[in-house]
């Protein structure tokens, strides 16, 4: 069994998505941990380095002192790919140095901070030919594949109507505040771009357009910072009209807020068709609901044997033995796994680049339209 | 015990909402069912009237027969109220008719099919001083009395932020080309004024304003007719800015659709304060739930015993003896009664004409919100 | 609109279900109240007639009386039918009376105390040829049709195992010590008869029947009294064996407890064939839930136009406008209408003497068992 | 970061079971897998260890050559633990094997097939003082820690009632005929010692131990064999008694199958106190539901900052992110590695060889009471 040989931008100790990264990735059971510059600083990182395992001559202080220093290292032990899970600032120069170097590259999302750069990222992509893998990870889940399929096989007829949410309440409260790590950074506009809209409206814009295929065509937002004296948007309403598809023109509402007290991490979706509906939610992975002009609620269960290949080959247990997040998050890695080894198939894939561009196209797009005093904005 | 006398316009043979009234009414055990105009044809009229066993001199041809009808009659015995349930275009006329003729009136929603017809019933509901009840049934349930109690106690803190939904499947075919009456009507612009905006829009914009108190300052909707040829709007999508509060302003998304295939009657509230939240579904009426900043979830139940007075006095059965849509719809009534008695007690209210007036305003504003392109528009 | 004249026993003031009751009968739309003997006591029993708003005349003093009194009226207003709602020890002898003085007698669950009192019952039903119905009202459910429909048409196959349950939590503690009047007569063995096995236990072995059509050969009971100090059952568990049916026989567990803090008033039924199964809650009664050998989950919602005739004609809102329980016992009262008019439908029944009779019988024979250490007994 | 050294027995190319284990132990980051005798033939072993990447000269043709092999080798690089994954006749001799060289062993369940066996392990584990682990999977998640601590510290009083289900409807055909590997060997005597009993009611035995500490005094047992011609139990239904705490003797009910169509994987349990309850289902891990004598019911979040020492330290991601069997089951892996590690902290521990043996007792005493004819049976 082959496997990648990575090395990490960011994820030191008190990351939590680094760490998340590392057990995906465990759970794929196809990557090997070689080398990190795991913090913003030579001593942290350092010390991560340690901590995770890794030869003393693997842990760098910068990255781009890995980037320089694996590119030197011969080829059958050098790291083949980046994974990059550092603040949203810091993904578009090691992203960009790291193909350049002849890297491949998985980055986390929203892919960057400005839509320049996330253009500048896919020229590199297009230029290099390297793989790139966003982890837009709920787009992993077996039943969303299910749900595509089904869209794209006409199950629910010319989608209609779209209500995409993902309600958080972590951040009701003033929690940056408090020294919170993560609260910290992802309510500094420098260092996460934007608020609401970046961290979670982009996986709800995504989780659209991965299961329906429909683009976005002009949007209608109401951005709002809720906790007086944040400097970021912390909550966002969007009405969202898709571009003509076959003389149909569906129409949508997302919602993205962290500031709504009892979600937890409430990602759903629900897609509403001429002749059906479904309906998935992150917090409940394993069902998937579906609704016909007629007859009785359908709610379909992960691991049955009914469903597509899609959501076969992204299923690792048997139904009933829930999986959850980390499974979701370890299709994506399979995705870029299987990609980085030229074995792609058909059944299994990952969010490119052009997830990655679109997302921040949304976020610019739905500040853009708030900032002008909410008039109807095209994509 | 003393009954209420009551004639009923519309109500025939074939209306759905007429029985409603007629059992939430009996349910309630203070109505008695004296005389009726029940068809907008002279002899269905009369075969209703038979069918329903009213005296026959006490079944009228037209409305307006049984208001002149019914003013001769001996005061001890004529009809006291006059209960409008005909299509929404004849409500105006009977409502100002009756009251003009000393009767109250309970009507059902929306008010009208214009704002210049609710602002006509409302000057004559202060010129006579009558009772006027409209039948914003859903307003009636205990746990929508008990979300009232709770923001208005502060238990969630200052509102931000409203999430209502009222979605329906049923005319997402064309299904007032099959003679279903129902259906005939309410898509019908003559008849109805307004379609999902006016039928469902409605109760979810009354639902919002009776629990948490806000106001609407102005609002963005996007109106939609999904099913081809269809002269009326079968989806609206509204975000809502409310006035503002001490220095708060809330803000929302109403949703309402016909077309959205699955859902029957899916009216659904969420209501985020700075303090907490509540979650409420009409399909499942018996639950009310609340997240505070911390804590678990918490489930209240109809029939609990902490409960406050309102809910209380809205409720018939112990807790885990479920009740639903006749018993809200009869609460209603019962405010109305009691109004008419003189005995209205704090806990037993019911919608008024400023209901039904806001009501009718929000529709207008909807809609020539969405005629002029979707700029925001005051309310 | 023909009404059938009824006279109560029991219902008085302070009674919880005489008011449930009468509310069905005023939803069923085809009953009239003309007469009672609504307490125990004769003052009561007139004050509470009074406050009913019943005739001077034909507020009785004691449930003798009124048969007499009443029978001696003019056939066209006297009484036709006698509701008898007081505590189980007060069934047989009032019933028995009523049916010999010809008039058909409505009966609250359980039948009677004891089984010799329910053959004596049943004797005179078939001597006097009177309708007899049993309220059995959870068996009135428009979804608890659909679910024997679906039994009796093999949609799940052969019945190999029934979970049922019952799990109230109201006496957890001595209630009973407080006052409270339910508590006080359903814990006392005199006037109850049996405790959970008997208020609750004998609906789960009706509503178990109901839907399968098994009866039972066999049972294994342990009863139990938690709350110290109780003179009477307040849980029990019974295993259950069924009768041969074409070479198969069916088991079962059916679990009644009143001491399950958090449960309200939750009997809830699954019903497993060799093909699928069945899935029923009390609490949420207006789906039902199938499951086949393969394909998803199948949830059906009271009022969909596919269901059977007997759920249609069980029905009284269009699906979404949730029923309850008052209108699963306005279906009781429909039945047992429909068979004193001798116009009883096919689609509309009523729990007859036979269900009374084999409630009575599940209940001694559960006692007998648990008596005598636990060996399994025939029923 | 010290990794323990295992090796594995059964678990090759067709095994359900042994990926699991591995993938578990691969998310516990902890574990390094270094050999293994991974079929029953020795040429499967070959394929099934080469498959897995171990190195030539660890892969052994059958356990004992790896017991002995692994014996001869350097103490810095030979095995530390093994991992039983084989079907259940095949666990005893490997496991005193194992720990008679010295090595601690990770043992399925059930522990093995007759009592006796369990026995002679047990006095192994206790001469020998070996680290014994049986992964019983369900008690590593988060949420059945914190229901302990919830029972242990009071907070729903002494416990009197337990409702526990384990019920699958896999095996309502003979899947067995089929060829399925996993169905073959289940439902063989031999090879399982028991049917659903063995196969997942002793998982619910042990849940129920685990978390209320209850012991069974006596057990009534219902089995049964639902499917023709197969010559093991598919279902039981078992009424438990408890051993008497405190004056208090608290009952139960287990029931276990898996002819039950439409469960997939559903072991929940209920446990009532005197002052309140608690509820639990496998299939919806992240929530914990109590309710007390008074009050909202209580839904407790996997994640959410109130939880009890046990259930943080058996969690990994934040609220919302939902965790499911894998991550349940590395917590089992995560307790045996600390234990081999002699840094076993109060919060993290796992199934011990007690839970092993009872759970043997539990099935032998349920089939003996059962074949007995079902008279109460001392455990």
């Amino acid at each position: 069994m082959r496997r990648i040989r990575y090395g990490m931008i960011g994820g030191g100790k008190d990351s939590f998505i680094g760490a998340v990264h590392r057990a995906a990735m465990r759970l794929d059971d196809g990557w090997s941990f070689v080398c990190g510059a795991l913090s913003s600083t030579p001593e942290k990182s350092r010390a991560s380095g340690t901590d995770a395992g890794l030869p003393q001559d693997r842990v760098y202080a910068t990255w781009q002192e890995m980037i320089e220093g694996e590119s030197k290292r011969d080829p059958a032990e050098r790291m083949e790919c980046v994974v990059i899970v550092t603040p949203n600032h810091v993904h578009a120069e090691p992203a960009i140095a790291a193909m350049k170097a002849g890297f491949h590259v998985v980055c986390d999302k929203p892919l960057c901070t400005t839509l320049a750069d996330a253009e500048r990222i896919a020229d590199v992509v297009r230029e290099t030919g390297r793989v790139f893998a966003v982890t837009y990870n709920y787009s992993g889940y077996p039943l969303v594949k299910q749900a595509r399929r089904m869209v794209a096989d006409g199950v629910i007829g010319p989608v209609r109507k779209v209500l995409v949410e993902y309600n958080q309440g972590w951040l009701a409260t003033r929690l940056e505040d408090t020294g919170q790590k993560q609260a910290g950074w992802r309510t500094d506009p420098k260092r996460a771009g934007a608020g609401a809209l970046g961290d979670i409206g982009s996986h709800a814009e995504q989780l659209t357009r991965h299961i329906t295929g429909l683009e976005l065509d002009s949007i209608c937002a109401d951005v709002t910072t809720f906790v007086p004296g944040r400097p970021i948007d912390d909550d966002a309403s969007v009405l969202l009209r898709f571009k003509d598809r076959g003389g149909a023109r569906a129409k949508g509402v997302l919602v993205a807020s962290q500031v709504c007290v009892g979600h937890l991490n409430d990602l759903r979706i629900r897609i509403y068709g001429e002749t059906g509906s479904l309906e998935w939610h992150q917090e409940d992975p394993n069902t998937l609901t579906h609704n016909a002009l007629e007859g009785p609620t359908r709610v379909y269960h992960r691991g049955d044997g009914g469903l597509c290949d899609e959501a076969q080959a992204a299923t690792r247990l048997p139904t009933g033995h829930p999986e959850a997040f980390y499974e979701a998050f370890a299709n994506i890695y399979r995705g870029a796994r299987l990609a980085i080894l030229g074995e792609k198939s058909p059944a299994i894939d990952h969010p490119t680049i052009e997830d990655g561009v679109r997302g921040i196209r949304f976020i610019a797009k739905a500040l853009e339209c708030a900032a002008g005093g909410g008039a109807w904005t095209a994509v």
